[in-house]
């Protein structure tokens, strides 16, 4: 895990416990140069799979679809409701955040 | 164009009037099964390209992740935020709804 990631989440850790403690089934940051998690709240298989499918194929290909309608655009964040939870996504340039709700 | 989706956009009409006077860019419905545009407030080229990346490639990867993380699982509702718009995404069965933000 890198140094800036690490950073971040240590000065956010009282605003993730205060947004968690309410309505959250959990949340997932991954390190967007390695694609590993970095911190979660879900059991290691669960964020794996959530940064392998929501971060590496959603999130990129969302990315490059955006690009595509307009190349001067770009992505901010991502809400997909589902039947079951809603993940809301946040790409950032070094980490992405996906909280389930 | 369907039968069914005829019937839709004709039912809806006063509706999609009142919403698009405010604040709205535009707006894109498309037959599912022909990957077609049904109805649009945006010019040809526009509307095809909305068709083409958001409903074909972005609505049917995220189905796809979805199914993955958690197969009894559906999507509903996509909501992608960008620099400069907001792309509300409503997939149903027959057609799938498009508005620009």
């Amino acid at each position: 895990m890198n140094r800036i990631l690490e950073d971040v989440i240590h000065k956010n850790a009282a605003t993730v416990e205060r947004i968690t403690s309410e309505n959250t089934a959990g949340y997932v940051v991954a390190d967007n140069t390695a694609n590993a998690v970095a911190e979660t709240s879900f059991d290691n298989t669960g964020a794996q799979a959530i940064v392998k499918h929501l971060h590496g194929v959603l999130v990129s290909s969302c990315q490059s679809v955006i690009r595509d309608l307009d190349p001067t655009n770009k992505l901010c964040f991502l809400r997909v409701a589902t039947r079951k939870f809603e993940y809301l996504v946040a790409p950032e340039d070094y980490f992405t955040i996906t909280v389930v709700q």
